[in-house]
Order: C-alpha cells, then structure tokens, then sequence
C-alpha cells in the first residue's frame, strides 16, 4: 500500500506547548517582542539606523516584525538567502558579504529588479563581475567596501586600498558605493565588558581613520555598517557608524549570554528547543531527543532552562547525533533527573546555524502556540 | 514588482561540477559505489546481514542502491526520518532508537501498515505506549531490546532487566520481540586499529553474555543488531551479530577517515564540498564560501581536498556561520593559496550532520552531474 499521509506539522497554533512534537525550536513571542524593541529604541536614540542580520533567524516573518518597528531593512550574508525575504516583501536587502562568482553575481542582479539591494567587495574582480551582471540584467546595485578592523577575514587592509576599490567602483554607472563596512565578529563574545567596550572602540577608531583619509581623496561614504549583538552598546555612540546590524539579540543564545552585560542594553533568552526525556535506562544520567542534528555546538552545549533561569541542578554535558547527555551538576542528586516522557527546554549555544537546521519557528505565547513560522532561508547558504 | 522566479537548482544533470554554485554536497558516484559493494560483499562474506544505516545519508536514492546491491532494510534514527523512506518504497526499516511519547509511537504504528517495522526499547513504559499506538492503529510492530554495551546512553545494563523487558514485550499481541539491539557508538572512533578491535571484541564479549542467559531463560533472539563504520571489520565476525548498520562507510568522513584501517576493509572518500574562494584580501590565507551552516564541525575541521588525497599545502584552520578561513600549512607559503573564484573541495569532518544540512546531494560521475538526489529526511528528527 502506498503511504497516503505526510509527516504531521511541528505544532497547531492553539495547542499548548507542552503538547507539541519534539524536538522543536520555539519562540517564546513576550521575550522577543521585547527584543526587538529595545534594540530598535537603542538605535532610535543614538540616531542610527537598524538593519538587523537576518542570517540569525532566516524567517521572513520576523524580518518584517523588524521592519515595523523602524528597522530600514535587513542584512543577509549570502545572495540565495536574500531569495525568501525578497518575496516576501522586503524592499532593502545588504548582503554584508563579498561574492566571486559570476553565478552569484547574476542572482544578486536579478533581485534587484525587485527590491534595493547592497553588497560588499574587496576586491577589483568582484566589482567587475558585479558590473558585468548588472549591465546585462539591466539593473542596478549599492556597493559598499568593507575594512578589515581586526576580524582578519575578509575586507581590505587600509585606506589607499579603498580608494582604488572607490574608483572602480565609480567607473562603473551601474555601480554607486554607498560606503564602509566595518564589522568585527571577534570582538562580539568577548566575555568581559570592558574588554569588549575597549575592543569596540579600537575598531571604530579604525574605521574613523579610514573614513578621514577617504574624505580627504574625495571619496563620499554616506553609510557605514557594522556592529553585532555583543558591540552595539558602544557601535551606536561611536560617532562612525551610522548604520548597526545586529542578528542574535532577538534570540539571545548561550554563547552571547556569557557575556556580562552591567550597563542598560541586555536582551532576553526567546529561543528554545523543545525536547523529551527518551531514555533513563542508565539510572544516573537521562537521554533527551535532541542532539547535534538539532543544535548547533560549535559555541558551547545548550543550557537546560527551568524556571525562567539556566538550571542550577542539570547539566546538557553532550550530543550525540540525535542524542543529548543530560546528567546531574552534583553527582548522586538523581533526584534533579526528569522523568522518561517529560519535557525539557533548552536555550542553543549558537542561535544562527541552529536556525539553519530547522524548517518551522513554532512561536508561543503564555504557553500556546499561536503561529508556525516557515524558516524559508533554511540551508540557503550559496 | 512582486519575485517572479525561484531560486535556481543547485545543479542540472550533465553541467561540469566545476560550473555547479558553492556551496554544494557533491557525492562522486564512482567510490560511493565500490563502497557499497564492498560494505555488503564482507557482511556476505561473513554470513551477517547488511541494514545500513540512513541516518549517515537521509537519501531514498542511496538507500534503494543499498538494498538493491544486497541490504535487508535500512536503519533510522527517529520515526519521522523513516516517512520518506517509506514513501519510497523501503519495507523494512528498524528504528534503532527509543521513543517515549504518544504522539511518536502513533505515528510509528500508522507507517506499519506500509512497511515492517521495529524500534527499540529499554523500559516498560516505552513498550505500554507502543502497545496501545498499535493497539489504537490495528497494526504490528516488531521490538528489539537496548542493552548497554559500554556507551553509557540508552539500553539496560544486564540480562535481569533485558528478560523482565522480554516478558512485558510477551503480554502484548501486536508487539514482537525479534531481538537485541547492541551498538556502541563510543568505540567507532578509536584512532588505533587494534585498541578499536579490542574494544569491539568486549562490546561483542558482553552482548553475548546476555544473550547466554535469555536463552536459559527461554527469550529467543532472532537478530541481534549493532555495529558501526569503524568496528564493523570485527563485528563480522564476533559470531554474535546477525545483522550489522553501519552508516558512514557510504562517504567516509574525514573523522572516519582519520582511523587507522591496516585491514582489508577500509572505504573510500566519495562525499565533498563544493567551495568558492570568495575573498584573498588578507593576503596570507583565503576565504572559502562555506562555514558552519555548510558543514558539521563536531568532529573537526574538514580537510582540503586536491589530488585525491587530503591537501598537505594547504589547511581550513577556521569555520564562521558562512566563512572558511584557509592558511598555508608552512607559514608563507602564500604560492600555495588558491586564487579569488576558484574552487577548493573539502571532506567534511562529520558526514551525519552535514548531510542534514543541505536539500539536495549532487551525484556526479567523472566530473560531470549525473543526477540531483533530494536529502528527503533532511531536518526529520521528530
């Protein structure tokens, strides 16, 4: 007989969260909300603009919550991943990213017919494949050049550099630099918050110099971009940034908060995996339904979130493929341990590549599902 | 102007793999095919059955090559994995995993009416709740028994409990105990052959001690289960297993990769990813397209590919969310860095969790594509 039913959706709004299949990547919708208010009101007060990195949630959905709370658009970090956000009605898309291939190229140029779109270069190839792109699809890009301020990745090194960048740029009338993009992902999990401050105030002084020496050779720079979740305390009072685009505070993970965060600008844990305790068969340890297919390590195991707060009692010490390790902070306490079939939330380490694993946002409130969120910009990585 | 075109295909049959855009699964077909034939050539070899495992691939093409070539069924992890399995056409698929929810056992009994099924057990309520999803569905479905063989997670710990498990499985009409389940997945890794053939020869020691005393107790064991891509070589020929799973021999990982195999029974590298160098302006290293939302890095760093052999010149000393920083092995070897645009192939470090990140797996044959084969199970661990 052949099979005449499809896996059954992660959720139904209007069901308890208790209730729903696991493991699932829940939005708790109060937090979040909350979030991306304060970081709008932060920027709203220093007088910068929003543009929030969508690569941290890949959900049209909460792009356009973004939107209307004053966010001027949206970052996205690969062409491919513009795709959804572009469809759903996004109108101002940055891809804070360079691109080398002609393929990619043609993409970027295509969307543009559709919606404002921006992208990086560092080098003189990729503005002459974006030129060649744009003239044969007939439209038109942003182009900003991105510095190296310490991250060592991509960007170039120094202020000559872009101004020649800035004059190929502007050989090209398809082409308009909009200006600098200056971020240092390095600097974002600095646990300390001097350290971070100091390390943040050192990279927009790099920026500064950069800005001066290109004012002085003519070349206009009208926006400068950058910052993440962990610097935009510091990015938005800098004086050089006139643009911050932030992803992971309406999440808030493990990873980013480690951080200490003495002074006004803290965000709220909203994310959440759903899990179920699978096995206790071991006796001094239980197995929950959640491991590396349904998280992300590369910044840490999750925390066990009981009671608002990382548990005191329980610790997540390891994943397995589709298996995670649960076991007792204080060994002997097997009182702490749940009980096989009970529920366990846990907050991820890295929010953005779990994302990236998941195909619904289930998104709750008080404890009920109210929507299924499409995470439309899942695996979009080209 | 609202988007009037989709993302376009990550290949089309016949293209150049060096055409296709980055980044990309790419399975060569030609050593994914002596890998599956000589994975069931040593099960037949050895009078065991062959149940590969599909966790590894989530790939109904790759599981129909498996059975076609020999395989008595396929593994999975969790029950939704198995629906696209189903749907293809796999009729005997074992869940090699517990399950302690409702909602699971419920949709585990309605695809046994599609297929033979069986998933494990290590508690007596797992086998009530499995008990009354068959019960409520009117079908059967077969159940192994977990033991522990030293991997500290699921299973029960000794012959006592595996036997009181046996007699609660008994009382239920629609439950049939068909054996033991014995996997030990802590053992696969083990760099050193003979410390691995050590280990596996225990694993096998204690499974058949269990066995010894279900039999005096009258619990018969049809099939015992177990084995993995790195001690399968011994678990042929433990006289204990009946049927082996493993999953990762298809495409050997680079963790896989990194075992020593002085044995006849080692596998070849079939799985890659395609990458673009997207930037060179730091000058002593380059950066690749692909990161963390393109690859699983739990198990390591993916090597450098070229030649047919991991790169000696050249290393992926770092993965971001959608960068790859690429230094030269001998500091300053800068003649040995790839230019802006070109293509760089690694062999990613963990191949269960990599293949869970992208929709489509490319298979190409002498370099060009032979075919686009969707990763159905991606993101199916509910």
């Amino acid at each position: 007989m052949p099979l005449s039913f499809d896996l059954p959706p992660a959720a139904i709004p209007g069901q308890s969260v208790d209730a729903i299949d696991t493991p699932s990547l829940i939005l708790d919708l109060a937090p979040f909300t909350r979030n991306v208010a304060r970081m709008q009101d932060a920027a709203d007060r220093a007088g910068v603009k929003l543009r929030p990195h969508a690569k941290a949630h890949k959900c049209p959905e909460i792009a356009l919550a973004q939107i209307a709370r004053g966010a001027v658009g949206i970052c996205c970090q690969k062409v491919s991943e513009a795709v959804p956000f572009v469809a759903a009605g996004v109108t101002d898309i940055h891809i804070s990213n360079e691109i080398a291939s002609p393929t990619k190229a043609a993409l970027l140029a295509e969307l543009a017919r559709h919606a404002r779109l921006s992208v990086c270069v560092d080098d003189a190839s990729q503005i002459d494949t974006l030129a060649a792109a744009t003239e044969a699809a007939g439209t038109q890009l942003d182009v900003f050049i991105e510095i190296d301020v310490g991250q060592g990745r991509c960007g170039v090194a120094d202020a000559p550099a872009a101004i020649a960048l800035a004059e190929r740029i502007a050989a090209h009338p398809r082409l308009s630099l909009r200006g600098l993009q200056a971020y240092h992902g390095g600097i974002q999990h600095l646990r300390d918050w001097a350290a971070r401050r100091d390390a943040a105030a050192q990279a927009a002084e790099r920026t500064g110099a950069v800005l001066a020496k290109l004012a002085v050779a003519g070349v206009q720079c009208e926006v400068v971009t950058g910052g993440g979740s962990g610097s935009v305390e510091f990015d938005v009072g800098s004086g050089v940034y006139t643009e911050i685009q932030p992803g992971s505070y309406v999440f808030m993970d493990a990873d980013y908060g480690s951080n200490a965060y003495p002074g006004a600008l803290r965000f709220e844990h909203s994310l959440f995996i759903a899990t179920t305790v699978m096995s206790v068969a071991a006796g001094d340890r239980v197995i929950l339904d959640a491991g590396l297919k349904s998280m992300a390590v590369d910044s840490g195991l999750p925390w066990i979130w009981a009671d608002g707060a990382a548990s005191g009692a329980l610790e997540y010490v390891a994943a397995n493929d589709e298996h995670g390790i649960v076991k007792p902070r204080q060994a002997g306490n097997l009182a702490a341990l749940p009980a096989l079939g009970s529920r366990v939330l846990l907050v991820p380490g890295h929010c953005d590549p779990t994302l990236n694993l998941y195909d619904a946002l289930v998104a709750v409130r008080g404890g009920v599902v109210e929507a299924v969120w499409p995470v439309a910009a899942r695996g979009l990585s080209r």
